[in-house]
């Protein structure tokens, strides 16, 4: 990209993406383009601020995300933890890194993807960096949201009693990345599925960050703590047990299994459970209800159209995470990793 | 770092750096260890956002910089863009990517680097993630601040007939990155330099951003247009004369060299003016104000302590940028790269 300085080709990347009657409905004062953005900040409520960063080789492949989901999948990411903390996503900041000779076309698709997901969830792409690297291409996306004052729901919240919730489906998107290695698909050249694979694949690549989840659980007031499971329901269950210093019991009958999920551990000879508690990138949320509550909270969910299952209890044990199994017995979860999960407990 | 999980390696990096009652002081609800950070914004304040990515081998060597230098930089870097609007920098977020087998001594450096950069620009740190990646080192710094509504200091607001003003003395820490790729240094070897070296090496690796600068500047009413200098001079001034729509004349007796720059260039037989209008990372800022009340600005910076220097002044030519060379020639300056520097014009 020898004949575009950074600031054509932050142009070509962003120009006629969100107009400037969008950004300014969203609140953007002064958007790309300068030393730093400026926006509102709606009076009274909180900032709520993360980053995320994808790397090639380690967080995607070329036979494992088309340019475009690569885009889309790193704001998903970010605005996941807007959403695990109960917050409204408003701004994004993108900084991109890749190694000298990358193709204006692999740029512009991961672009798309980028604001593709950012319409999803309304956000407003107000700046960024573009860098060159000697690596792979590595994308980072910050997120600035906002949540009112004392309310944001945090891992540290669960207590001896509640209720384990899990919005949606899990394992998927870790079925999803299995069926794309094992099928090394080139890059480009990807083709089609069948609809069960294809609903693995889409989970994997266009994950759905639960914005809306997240502010109905805050609205609700019933709410305790809250997690986004971007590593595995083992490692986020253990993250709440740990920052609430309790532990949680996770019910096997009770953790739902998508079909699709079910039908592909089948055809590989594993046990859908790998993929729901150490598979990851699911990017829906966990978290604890007052356990009188839960069926309240739940029924609330259900007109809102957000699906919440409840998957097990917290108790008053030293923080640990159990699997209930089927059998009845207690099997002790490790933090993450697929080795810990053979270790027997109880 | 196989023992450390990312929780482990951030507790490392982070734990008794900036205490809770700093970061309670300084706004923060939530800080590093939930999904996202939870913080005040000032009421009735505009946010000001930025992100800055440096990566090994192409914005640091490690004959260049020692690590905490890199943080202190990165940090520095994006604190500048909030600077070059007049802004307040608040809460910064960090993304850093390393290569498996990172020796933790290098990383914990790294974060002692930006701590010490953000305890000096008061800057609170919230959050931030930590990954593997397959090339070197990547630092990612976001920073979010505050600007009064309406009162930003933009590029596009330089009007014919303004002074052209810069911060400080420029080219010095192109010079000092000179020096260190000439000396070529084994990293973990860093040795000492004579005094007029080490004021050229300091300005490489820990340069200044004008925080309070930049705040007088808006705070005066006076400035109109305002730049951070990241690239050099010759550039910086290109994209005010760019987004401003107007010419720009830089007066070359005018702009001020530093004693151990003018020193170093006649050592290696270059003119300084290579480093001031090429080089790059100063990091003072470059801003026009209205003629008649140049001097005024000037005397209230100087009460401040804070040195402005009138280098030059705004045209109403197409846009571009001219250096009034003591001879009397005008030369048009390239926006950026020493190969334009030879062309001459006017």
């Amino acid at each position: 990209m020898s004949s575009l300085d950074e600031f054509g080709l932050i142009r070509m990347l962003t120009e006629g993406k969100q107009p400037e009657s969008l950004l300014r409905a969203g609140g953007v004062e002064t958007g790309i383009g300068d030393d730093a953005a400026v926006a509102e900040a709606t009076p009274g409520m909180r900032l709520v601020m993360t980053c995320d960063t994808m790397n090639e080789d380690i967080h995607f492949k070329r036979i494992t995300m088309r340019d475009a989901d690569i885009g889309f999948k790193a704001m998903a990411s970010a605005v996941s933890d807007i959403a695990a903390m109960g917050g409204i996503p408003r701004y994004a900041l993108i900084s991109l890194s890749m190694p000298k000779g990358t193709e204006p076309e692999r740029v512009r698709s991961i672009y798309d993807g980028l604001y593709e997901s950012a319409a999803r969830w309304n956000v407003m792409v107000v700046g960024g960096d573009t860098t060159s690297c000697t690596g792979g291409i590595s994308l980072g996306v910050t997120v600035i949201g906002e949540v009112e004052p004392g309310r944001a729901l945090l891992r540290s919240a669960a207590r001896p009693g509640d209720a384990v919730f899990a919005t949606g489906l899990l394992g998927r998107s870790s079925a999803g990345l299995d069926l794309l290695l094992n099928r090394a698909i080139p890059a480009g050249n990807w083709g089609s599925f069948d609809p069960q694979e294809e609903a693995l694949v889409q989970a994997h690549c266009r994950p759905e960050p639960q914005v809306n989840a997240g502010r109905l659980l805050l609205e609700s007031g019933m709410c305790r703590a809250l997690n986004d499971i971007s590593d595995g329901l083992a490692s986020e269950a253990w993250e709440v047990a740990e920052a609430s210093g309790v532990g949680i019991d996770l019910v096997e009958d009770r953790i739902p299994v998508a079909d699709e999920l079910y039908a592909y551990a089948a055809r590989q000879g594993k046990d859908p459970m790998d993929y729901i508690l150490y598979g990851g990138e699911d990017y829906q949320l966990v978290g604890t209800v007052p356990a009188g509550q839960a069926l309240e909270l739940q029924l609330r969910c259900k007109a809102a159209g957000v699906p919440l299952h409840i998957i097990g209890c917290v108790t008053g044990e030293a923080p640990g995470v159990r699997l209930v199994q089927s059998s009845g017995f207690l099997l002790n979860l490790g933090k993450r990793g697929y080795n810990h999960f053979a270790e027997e407990g109880g």
